[in-house]
């Protein structure tokens, strides 16, 4: 018999989430039944559109049950099979969120193989954040040769993604993140122009770094973030809406944004996007980034909890902004 | 020699205009040069986005020039020609503006066939308000079947074309506007749920009148439209953005919209418009409006001021919302 520890959703939280929303339960899992396999998960990972599941709402995905465990992605290795197509050792990526072993049927879980990367990188650079900079920049902001591109959340798991692909295309990126470490890395990784939210206010920093304006704006923040976007915008610029992560917590419909009016007048083009509506790039962003990881040409930066325990802790700091690049859960 | 009363910009208006920001001056008119005409303007109109153009700000459209005419659509006769192009008598179209004649070069005025509709439906319906409309709907908002179509400021000289042309091709529409006059009004272009602003709020007015959501949103309006719209949004919803008439008059930012968040989730896409900008859709439209005027199809309403003195007040009462369909002002 198996051991795991699963993180439930104990209540749904008012506001922004504590730790008291959460209750770490420990199951114990029969061996795997016919056609199924026994996973030990290693990472998982912990993602703000999360919050959103939290509510109970009608969304484009249902809400969390409560007395379960938590949805989400997680990397594993098969512990036990009992179906042919996988075999103890086997690396698996998965949907079964937060818990450190799971059973389920083989066809439920994705065979991973790595390429040399290391597993967790499937959580985030090469995995769902990646596809969601590569989806939201090239397909639904649609850019294009000159376009001067601003990210909000840019030292963030999509964004660091979001300011390099915008690099190796050529373009000039503002990159906007808050405090002087995660300034630094996007310094780092070629960012154009750096904004230190915490450090100066976002419109006034952008309408400086982009004095001629912006063609496109992918945004993780909302607010803001938002507003100084819409300000800098040139005519018929795209903004991408991936997220927006400073309305998460809102109990009411959110902080109002200023000058839509000029979406108007420079006839700009805002448009939600959620990653899996994309999953047909899949196939072109794996193809694009193994060409660049080899060239070298992409890096990423991960924040590291350790143990289930503190899964709600890793998830509770993508609010506070405390962590650099993906925020992932060690788990064995 | 011929005398004209034109309206000059005295003032940019901070906040609402005011009388006082508007001039009557009276100028007289020489005999029309080599390959100019004169015209005698019959029917002018004024028009919401005038008031962005009262600002000095950069914008799609130069602001208007202090001291000067007003420019703006107009429809007159000939009265004097030194062109072979057009004769005395002749029907033109113009954008020369708020002024009673004018001389012009002749290449500079559009000779006016009125195809037996009366010669102010070209500053409306059969002009620029409806290609505005068709534009927004067709192209903008990319209309499919089944979508719901919520309209605001619906009995205005652009909504009221919306709400036509969406019942033509068989939509479901909700119109907003402001009183019981108007609201009789969309009621009797067959709008299948008619929400009056002024007499309850919006947005729980327009869940109840789309309790399944709206795919699609023309707006007029902003503000409380706006929140309204992406509250009762479905996924894949399109927002056409044609104007904000609520915040042409703010004299900072604006209001801001609240529930901006459901775009992410939602997927929505909201773009800004300009006619100018789908004038390659004329041909269609035009071929469109006269099957439809010609089987019955479509009405519209004027609300007329007369005199040229009368033209500041006419433009002043599209903020109060005191038009009925396209204000016009008569000027002979």
């Amino acid at each position: 018999m198996t051991t795991s520890r699963e993180i439930h959703l104990k209540s749904r939280p008012v506001g922004t989430p504590t730790a008291a929303n959460f209750e770490t339960v420990t199951v114990t899992l029969p061996a795997p039944g016919a056609g199924e396999v026994q996973v030990r998960n290693t990472w998982m990972t912990v993602d703000p559109y999360m919050r959103g599941r939290m509510n109970d709402v009608k969304s484009y995905t249902p809400p969390f049950a409560l007395g379960e465990a938590m949805q989400g992605g997680a990397v594993g290795e098969v512990i036990a099979s009992n179906d042919p197509s996988l075999k103890v050792g086997d690396l698996v990526q998965s949907f079964f969120g937060w818990r450190e072993a799971f059973n389920a049927p083989a066809a439920a879980v994705q065979k991973l193989e790595t390429h040399g990367l290391p597993v967790q990188a499937f959580l985030g650079a090469v995995g769902m954040p990646g596809l969601t900079a590569y989806a939201g920049l090239l397909r639904v902001a649609a850019l294009k040769d000159g376009d001067v591109v601003f990210v909000s959340g840019a030292a963030g798991a999509v964004g660091q993604m979001v300011c390099q692909i915008a690099k190796i295309k050529g373009h000039t990126v503002i990159g906007s993140a808050g405090g002087a470490d995660k300034a630094a890395y996007l310094k780092s990784l070629g960012v154009d122009h750096v904004i230190d939210y915490k450090a100066e206010p976002v419109g006034p920093a952008l309408m400086r770094a982009a004095p001629d304006g912006i063609d496109v704006y992918f945004d993780n923040v909302g607010g803001e973030h938002l507003e100084a976007a819409l300000m800098a915008a040139r005519p018929f610029g795209r903004f991408a809406l991936c997220g927006m992560i400073s309305q998460y917590n809102a109990t009411d419909m959110g902080e109002g944004v200023r000058g839509l009016i000029q979406a108007v007048g420079k006839q700009l083009k805002l448009e939600g996007f959620i990653v899996s509506t994309h999953a047909d790039m899949q196939g072109a962003f794996v193809k694009d980034m193994a060409e660049w990881v080899a060239a070298g040409k992409i890096q990423w930066r991960e924040t590291v909890e350790n143990g289930i325990e503190n899964a709600p802790a890793a998830f509770l700091k993508l609010f506070t902004g405390e962590n650099l690049g993906k925020m992932l859960v060690k788990l064995a």
